[in-house]
């Protein structure tokens, strides 16, 4: 046993001296991907965790990663990480507390000249939140092998710059070849971005894994009238269509315990007096299961064909498979989450993380703590400093407490199933 | 009795020729208000009426009164008249029709040499479709004291003209004084611009009065949340409510015997994988009558606190209450329809024209038409020969048998009640 304790003060203070780094009126941060400020943020990072006396490498995507060395040379790190990257309007939270709370953990380690069995590394994952550059978890998904570096640099912003340019531009394309760092456990620790640890009032989320999501589009083709001529009886609104695709998803989404939202709704040459003949929205469907999602994906279409025949187009833009973290890396959160006394539930992830891609190539687990009123992707999301430091030590403990032999062992049982 | 019988081929010659200025390539016109297109087609209408002896003034918002001398020299002219600009993407007819038809009834009378009792008067008026200067109906508004002349030149189009400015610039700020010029009676033909004739295989519409309406803006606040980590009982989606109050609002007009649409639908800041926040809609209610277009609002508003609470804000933009055009005019236009066996039925205009703001000022009537597909403010815009010259005929045959006294005779008896 260990006597270890994160220092909450410190933690606290690393969150508030980062958020400075591109730091919005509002309390939030505008802090995009290989942005000025992302290379400040890096910069900054790169001192802290060369102070400590880690040394750093970098990837041609940009992927940070400090590596602290462990009693066994040969073993494979365990990682920390997430991302230092927000959205346009994001907060001091979101991807930042899984790496802070990691850097955390190496002060504290340091502090004490604790060795761990393993080599410990953390890492700042490129680009995650995918808001300058499309698609998100790219940096993640370059290092797991989802996407290609040809992909990745060819990616543009709005301003038509593209990833390449905007990596070479703030120093931060590196030479460590891509992928070659393995992990014998990767641990994220995150903000819930949801609701139900705080309406449950219940310290640490355990994640086991991520919901299954697709993302469609549906083109509603009706037919353009006059508001005022067209009697209710002879019209085919495009709009009314929508609606009811709109809300029938959701009670489709509610009977089988999945979720669908739509975000986006246009109609094609509104007018107030117009009744929509051409409507276009997006339809997000996600579910704990894979099998859970072709059902919601069977019903919601049925639905659809029911109401509108061949006037309707759903197409699929994405489609994202339900996740299911290592059950010994889930183990492992537990166990640290029980011994600190802290209160607990299983929770699926609804958003996507790193760790998503991460799990690809490593046992991966995370963990999830309150946010306020589930606010996240905004300037007033919010944790409390407790939770930070509870997640922070839980993650302490998990690096230190992970066997990975355990969980190949499980893997492996996993894997005769 | 008379055995004046109206030029179809010359008719539909005439609109075929007109159509030629601001024609777009696929078959439609844009003919936009006080444009050079305008310009265009108002000298082409001066020149043919002046060739049939009429003459011409035009008052400061560019109205254009074609006057054919009658037998009595003391009596107030009848009218006839639409209007000759058009929608961005307009057709044929929409407006034309009306101003087309009273020339060609000026043309058979001219050919024939037959003079009237009363003297005869065709008016073009401008802008009525408000595309190019809001609102609609600008010309006849302000002749009918409903706009004031500061108002209508202060309108600005989308490149920041005002309308007083386009005016002079086409050279059609005339000096005839505003409102000056009345009439006895004022009957317009015009394209149903909705279904019901044509469905109902009827060949004429006897228009009784246009429909009450109101338009309303209204706003929802929800609240943002990310559409994975949000489970669907601790949403509060604005989209969902939007959508339930456009199919409720729909519902309760069936009911009521009335329209309810909803042309325009905006999210703030739509976003393929956030629950929307922020959704602002219109809606447009009509109802033949102003109670039961009060009793609609009362039951939509019922709706949208029910569902909202204080989340919604339904702000009215405009209103416009019900128009009972003249019992003698209708019973003048139902009595030429019987006379030529034309196939006919009572309809109440779901739209807004020129005769609406007329009928403020003079006893009005209006003549409908079957269009195909009940398709208006479109290219594809049509509308059957026969049934245009049926239409003139109807109205050849009004402004002839109209007896102006019997009309304020029951004016009174309306009056009295």
């Amino acid at each position: 046993m260990h006597n270890l304790t994160i220092d909450s003060d410190r933690l606290w203070q690393t969150i508030m001296e980062t958020a400075a780094l591109g730091a919005t009126p509002d309390g939030g941060i505008r802090r995009l991907t290989l942005s000025q400020e992302d290379r400040q943020v890096r910069d900054w990072f790169r001192r802290q965790c060369e102070a400590i006396g880690c040394s750093i490498k970098v990837d041609a995507v940009g992927n940070m990663f400090a590596a602290r060395p462990g009693i066994n040379e040969h073993a494979l790190p365990i990682d920390m990480g997430s991302h230092l990257d927000t959205q346009p309007t994001g907060g001091k939270f979101d991807g930042i507390l899984g790496v802070l709370a990691g850097l955390e953990v190496l002060r504290t380690l340091h502090d004490a000249g604790h060795k761990t069995e393993h080599p410990l590394m953390l890492v700042n994952w490129t680009n995650e939140e995918g808001s300058r550059f499309a698609p998100a978890m790219l940096g993640s998904g370059v290092h797991s092998g989802v996407f290609d570096m040809a992909f990745a640099e060819s990616r543009l912003d709005a301003d038509g710059v593209s990833l390449a340019e905007a990596i070479g531009k703030i120093g931060y394309r590196g030479e460590t070849p891509l992928g070659e760092t393995r992990f014998a456990a990767m641990f994220e620790l995150h903000i819930e971005q949801g609701p139900v640890l705080e309406r449950e009032n219940v310290e640490i989320g355990v994640v086991t894994g991520v919901q299954a999501m697709r993302w469609y589009d549906l083109a509603i083709t009706g037919r353009e009238a006059h508001a005022g001529s067209t009697p209710m009886d002879m019209r085919c609104d495009a709009l009314a269509d929508a609606a009811a695709i709109v809300l029938g998803a959701q009670e489709i989404a509610r009977e089988l315990g999945g979720m669908a939202t739509t975000g986006q709704l246009s109609i094609g040459a509104p007018s107030r007096n117009v009744i929509p003949g051409n409507v276009t929205i997006s339809l997000d469907l996600r579910h704990v299961t894979d099998d859970g999602l072709d059902q919601l994906e069977t019903s919601v279409a049925d639905l659809i064909r029911k109401r509108c025949g061949d006037r309707a187009q759903l197409q699929t833009v994405w489609n994202s498979p339900a996740v299911h973290f290592n059950p010994g890396c889930i183990e492992t959160v537990r166990c640290a989450a029980e011994r600190l006394g802290a209160s607990r539930r299983e929770i699926v992830s609804g958003a996507g993380h790193d760790s998503v891609y991460v799990s690809r190539v490593a046992p991966t687990a995370m963990i999830f703590i309150p946010c306020r009123d589930g606010l996240s992707h905004n300037p007033a999301e919010s944790a409390e400093k407790d939770h930070c430091a509870l997640g922070a030590q839980i993650l302490l403990e998990s690096v230190i407490s992970h066997r990975p032999h355990q969980v190949f062992k499980d893997r492996q049982s996993l894997d005769r199933r």
